[in-house]
């Protein structure tokens, strides 16, 4: 095998080569995808569909004076290395590595990051209506999977599109797949076009036509493309309809076809929708069995495509247990997700109740004012969304369900540093934009059963609530075999000698490290108490005030950032009930976390029972020397 | 004239008349709010163009056992008046009143509240799948306005609805006009429908063969009119394509073709769109020709519509009038509503700047993405979005412009408490939700001239930033010729003796109250210094310092809530500072407020210098005693 993808330092080079050796560097870059994601984890399956395309788009157009917008951008990998990022590819997702997705700070091909599904058309209008008013000629080409549809903002943009620019290029990357099977009409329309025998023929013959003539004739293939398409009721009419010229379906991964036909699309004026058909996984037959598992993963075997089974349950699958067997015994509780039936792991739920199992698609708002409407019949809903994606349904948390004071539970994976994902997957918010709405209530476990307690407790509370969880696997506690309702707003006192000089809050994950902290104080011949709070909202004032009042000094963890969070909810608590003593907030500071290993980041950014004993040294010292003056 | 309505004590009333009756109770009805409306004030214009939607709905269905859900729910007065609140309609937005919107607890016929759009088909479908679920035979009925499918929501909702259930009625009410005239290729779509030849001989032929066979016949008719629509390519063709069955378009004012197709579309089982064309502020002359001042509005003249003039400019004028300025001197600036131009007077920027003015629709997210979009390309997108709107965008400022720290800048209308719209409007949760957000600025202008120089600082500014201002008008300041950047982070120091035992920082629209409460102290003996904060983040920490240390006790007051809110924020800032002080935190509740007279609720809730001054008593009698131990 020659080494094609080494010669390629910019898009640049891409165009000087032919299209026998963009084929050749299609397989190289398929072979480099699967062997480099194989070592470092990533979203392999959705960058094998991309390759020609990415290909056919750099050769066509002219980063980074035009500019690609890629819809969630977990497929810009082989953009990456084309864009003089292929000696740094081996540290994709790698502490201090390239990022997983789009990132505007990594390079000047990125003109848009994105790690939230449906944004691609939006942010490409924002860019095309500058570039019109501006009156300058680059291209502005989004790039976004059919799943991207299932989302209401892509509807948002196309209900703009038409009326503000006149330029503007949509690729519908259309594999049938989000990270799980796409669900609805939208999915259902897309299968209809491409399955439609007029279409098909119409596509071999586009195909065709384009060996017989070449790229000659160009505009010839496409316009007799376009023409048939128009004679047929129902393949891009939902474009046509939104105003956007529709052409395809073509086989996205028929490197001269889609070259052809971006050099056509390039000269047009009028927003256009190229819908391209590609294999996700494609070239990679494990991924290609197994679309799911290899949507987005860790490491794995390059030639099988296997991985090390994690052995211990993640929160995600205690979570999918804990719901089935409530489900099991209470029929109002029904299950609902926004196309995350994997990574939620939804998908151990639905085999058991799969009438009360709900994927809307990448819907997160639907989602919770659908669980507010099934709230209002009895129904007891659960969504489950990652903290991260939640923020897309604040409005209708606020609005839908906890002003009518509906029993719907957010169980919120992924709360706290997400690591390799980095800033657009870390759940570091959810406490403070959740803590300032009346009626709901915020549960962090500490361990695996605690979950399940919580998770009962909310199933039984008549409001609305929230129940946060990190990523992957707790510390290993075994699930009882009967869930127990927890009190709401009782925190629950891990250790305490009575005496007491520091008192330790550690909140969800950040309990081990409260524990060690508490050890390296005694040590230090401080008593310490460790809490664990269970409760972000409400907080427990009574042991807050007990605590208060008797300690010298409070230190609060949280794995969320320090503004508005579980630490500021205390020093708030404090204050309502008039009680001074000092206090040591630890957490997340005020700016965006990068990717990294969890434990790494927490080490930088303070996040250890050792930083913690370093920020409360003052406080120690004046303490030492009050309670050495009291023995003196 | 007779008095119909007052015969109507439920919905089954409304099933007792004949249909001329019916036709003479929707004129008493259009009477009852033209006449009332006037005084109260409110969405007038919505809910004369819904008399005979809902009368025939209600003539049809049956709640509280079947179920309307209205969207946005402002055109639910009609409603309201048909069961059992017609009593009460002269108490409609008044303090202790009727809901200008739908209430769960206000009435069993209230099944969904909302008062954001877009929200119905969501919560409709969620009824309806449970209802499925319990094996009820119930109907669902979501009333939306064109207006809503410019909402991605709806579209969400579109796509889960005919893979979840087969009953199910949407009722497009098509007035074409949200609260402006609705823009977007949606309206044009609808649009093209209505104006379609062969649709309008249509609609004429559907209303004379009612003529011809009455009631009788009503499935004929709509099986007539159904056929007749599937022949056309276009009408429905959006709906279809998500597998709704449409019917229409229908005249929205013609009583018996309306009750004849609801008999009708009851009996479906498959769920059915049906489009009425109606016209807003049907029945009052300066309704029909000033709709958009008649959409909602405060009391007016029940002959000639006439208002009297506020006089005084708002917030909202003095925020166009700037921007207009700001815009006409840099041509980056550019302004964006959503849906809103009226709202936040950005109609007075339009003229100015046609080309730089943008309204995307009721689509809060795709707004701020847009923006963020149009940002990478160097412009300077000023958001116009109600605080309480802004939480549907609150991912996209996350995920979209401050984590790729885009100078796109917020300006929310309508921060802090809304008066008579109520809960759904009142914007109390802004500085929570945004102040943990990295690289956000949020400003709070004490009055005009400030607003007009914090938009100045946020132009200038090359990260994003966010301005809360009140609804309504402000104290009355006159703005400057030339706006005068403010430096980042910087509070303003009003009035400070240099010694003052009482350190009062009075947030926005809360700084006279914290003038007012620093004479009432200085009455009582205390020296008090008043800090306008400018900043809700960054604090100005120097500042809090300063006082902290100086002061014996610290006072916040702020128009917002008090879980993490700026009192809070202050909270923090001494915690980092390591300061004690005594802080008395002034806001809102942990608790939804209700609609009202807003200095009726910020006396009834404490948001008051008297209730202050109660709150520091403690405090403040132990200062006295230390003061005078100091002087003795």
């Amino acid at each position: 095998m020659s080494n094609l993808l080494e010669t390629i330092h910019s898009p640049a080079d891409v165009k000087k080569l032919t299209i026998p050796q963009l084929t050749e560097l299609a397989e190289e870059i398929r072979e480099r995808l699967i062997v480099g994601v194989a070592k470092t984890g990533g979203h392999i399956g959705p960058n094998l569909g991309v390759v020609e395309l990415t290909l056919a788009m750099h050769y066509v157009f002219d980063t980074p004076n035009d500019s690609f917008v890629f819809d969630v951008s977990h497929q810009a990998y082989v953009h990456k290395l084309l864009t003089g990022r292929e000696k740094l590819f081996h540290t994709i997702r790698q502490p201090g590595g390239l990022n997983g997705f789009m990132l505007r700070t990594e390079s000047e091909h990125d003109s848009y990051g994105a790690g939230h599904a449906g944004t691609a058309l939006s942010a490409a209008l924002g860019m095309a209506v500058a570039r019109d008013m501006s009156g300058g000629k680059e291209h502005i080409i989004a790039l976004a999977g059919d799943a991207a549809f299932t989302n209401g903002i892509s509807f948002e943009a196309l209900n703009n599109i038409a009326a503000q620019t006149r330029r503007m290029i949509i690729v519908l990357n259309d594999n049938a797949w989000s990270i799980d099977k796409n669900v609805g009409a939208i999915a259902e329309y897309f299968h209809k076009i491409v399955t439609n025998p007029t279409v098909s023929s119409l596509h071999d013959r586009a195909a065709g036509l384009l060996e017989k003539y070449g790229g000659k004739t160009a505009r010839h293939v496409v316009r007799k493309a376009e023409e048939a398409a128009k004679g047929l009721i129902g393949p891009g009419m939902l474009f046509e309809e939104f105003g956007l010229s529709y052409f395809g379906p073509l086989d996205g991964h028929n490197l001269p076809l889609l070259i052809e036909t971006f050099k056509f699309l390039k000269t047009q004026n009028r927003p256009v929708v190229l819908h391209a058909i590609t294999q996700k996984g494609r070239g990679f037959q494990p991924a290609l069995e197994k679309q799911k598992k290899f949507h987005g993963l860790g490491p794995y075997d390059a030639e099988t495509g296997e991985t090390k089974s994690a052995g211990q349950k993640t929160y995600s699958e205690i979570f999918a247990e804990s719901l089935t067997k409530l489900a099991d015994k209470n029929e109002k509780v029904v299950a609902i997700t926004a196309a995350m039936p994997n990574g939620t792991a939804l998908d151990l739920f639905r085999p058991y109740h799969p009438k009360r199992y709900f994927d809307v698609g990448i819907a997160e708002e639907h989602a919770v004012i659908f669980a507010a409407g099934m709230a209002t019949k009895g129904y007891k809903p659960f969504c489950a969304i990652y903290s991260t994606f939640l923020q897309r349904a604040f409005d209708p948390i606020v609005h839908d369900v906890c002003l009518q004071n509906l029993p719907v539970v957010f169980c919120m994976d992924r709360g706290g540093l997400s690591g390799d994902d980095g800033p657009t997957h870390h759940g570091l918010f959810d406490i403070s934009y959740l803590r300032s709405v009346p009626n709901l209530i915020h549960m962090v476990p500490k361990d695996e059963d605690e979950l399940a307690d919580m998770m009962y407790t909310a199933m039984l509370h008549e409001g609305p609530s929230a129940i946060r969880y990190p990523r992957g696997t707790g510390p290993g506690v075994a699930v009882k075999a009967q869930p127990v309702a927890i009190e709401i707003g009782k925190a629950e006192v891990i250790r305490d000698s009575g005496r007491a000089d520091v008192a330790i809050f550690g909140l969800g994950a950040m309990l081990p490290e409260a524990v060690r902290l508490a050890e390296m104080l005694e040590r230090e011949g401080f008593s310490a108490a460790v809490i664990n709070p269970r409760f972000a909202k409400p907080v427990d004032r009574e042991c807050v005030a007990k605590f208060g009042e008797r300690c010298g000094l409070v230190i609060t963890l949280e794995d969320h950032v320090l503004a508005g969070g579980f630490g500021s909810a205390v020093l708030e608590t404090l204050n309502t009930l008039e009680v001074q003593v000092p206090v040591v907030r630890v957490g997340w500071p005020d700016e965006f976390i990068e990717h990294g290993k969890v434990e790494a980041l927490r080490a930088k950014y303070g996040l250890t029972a050792e930083a913690a004993l370093e920020k409360a040294r003052p406080y120690l010292s004046k303490m030492m020397e009050q309670i050495l003056a009291k023995h003196s």
